[in-house]
């Protein structure tokens, strides 16, 4: 998804700085001032281009979208979407998801999504995988408790690994999917990268987890 | 999966009751003494023809595998299985795993395999599913602390339902495989369901499930 330097970034995303904003850390624990209501944040990691987090965003507007995208050069591309979307429940950061715990204060976030996120297939850099359990930590701070984590990939082996890492953390599992678009679901919402792979024909992975020790009757 | 009646499959089965157990209750907290050793028991559930319980008693001769299989009429053919076989760390019982709490002592059996279990796709069945909680308790209580499930299935749904199932139930998924025939696996044994669905080029789910609450040191 790196794509080459666009000189006119910085400029469009500093005339833009009511999509893209530009101290995000300053709206730690003050989120719902930023959006002006009390509506939950719901967070995307790994925006991309935008085409999730804008199509959510309409389809729920009583729901605030905070987009978080490390690339610069991607990052525009979202900002232009949601610009000409007219949407004002959507802001972007363009930073690293490391540093969500600088972003957001705990319980501030009701979902958060993964989206295709990149699968880091070597063992050595599992660190860097968003469902290692040092992500899975900060995500635990921030949700409320209640919270979830909708992940969605194309990548057979990043979900078979997350399934595990969401386990061993004791995240429950409270829906798996594997072939998401099995059936017509008129409500979900595809990233780009999720109309790319489906076109294909290659199934699509979605589950939710959240880490509310709730148990149904059964136990 | 289910036959028409054999006539000859009363005798036969009379006649190898060293093979097909005739009172497998009597056994309940004995099945080292039945063995004559002390190696684990290795239990699978829904045996069907026996080719998975006669191959791993070949692979691992240090287990004692014993195989429940509800229907007589299949019973029989993992029968004449086990006695062309020759090997000695086999036994059969043609039982329902309802009653498994009947056959196994608490922490008695190491590992359990469901392998192609009927998925009972409408949701009024769901308790027949041999996922359903009531039978994860039952495991949980013949299985040792650290012993484990594994279950293989093509079938997706039946897959989706028990990797939630499990994790509401709070057991530790360990392995999660979403193509087991991606990659050639010498030590992997088929069963009849496994090879005739993966000969059609079908997926084969496999997943490692535990109850133990060790948790790996990132948590
Ligand atoms: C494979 S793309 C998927 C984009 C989009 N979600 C989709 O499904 O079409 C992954 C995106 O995540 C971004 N990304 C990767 N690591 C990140 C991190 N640590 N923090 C924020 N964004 C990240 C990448 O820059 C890239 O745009
Ligand atoms: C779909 S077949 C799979 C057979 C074999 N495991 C395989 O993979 O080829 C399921 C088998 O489980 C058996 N079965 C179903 N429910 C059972 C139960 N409650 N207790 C014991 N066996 C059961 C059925 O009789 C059938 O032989």
């Amino acid at each position: 998804m790196r794509q080459r330097y666009k000189p006119w970034a910085d400029d469009f995303l500093e005339n833009n700085n009511h999509i893209v904003l530009g101290s995000p850390y300053e709206n730690k624990g003050d989120w719902k001032s930023i959006f002006g209501n009390d509506n939950p944040v719901h967070i995307e990691i790994g925006t991309g281009k935008g085409q999730f987090i804008v199509g959510m965003a309409k389809q729920f507007p009583n729901i605030n979208f905070v987009g978080i995208e490390l690339e610069k050069s991607v990052i525009v591309t979202a900002a232009q979407k949601v610009l000409d979307s007219g949407l004002d429940n959507i802001a972007l950061l363009n930073e690293n998801a490391e540093n969500i715990q600088e972003i957001f204060a705990d319980n501030e976030v009701a979902t958060i999504y993964l989206n295709f996120s990149d699968p880091w297939p070597k063992n050595r850099h599992e660190k860097r995988r968003l469902t290692f359990h040092t992500f899975l930590k900060q995500y635990q701070a921030i949700l409320e408790p209640t919270g979830e984590i909708v992940f969605k990939t194309d990548n057979k082996g990043l979900f078979e690994y997350s399934l595990v890492s969401f386990s061993k953390f004791g995240l429950i599992v409270e829906e798996v999917r594997l072939d998401l678009h099995e059936y017509e679901d008129p409500l979900n919402v595809m990233t780009e990268y999720e109309e790319k792979f489906s076109a294909k024909g290659q199934p699509i992975y979605r589950c939710r987890a959240s880490f509310s020790m709730e148990r149904d009757e059964g136990n």
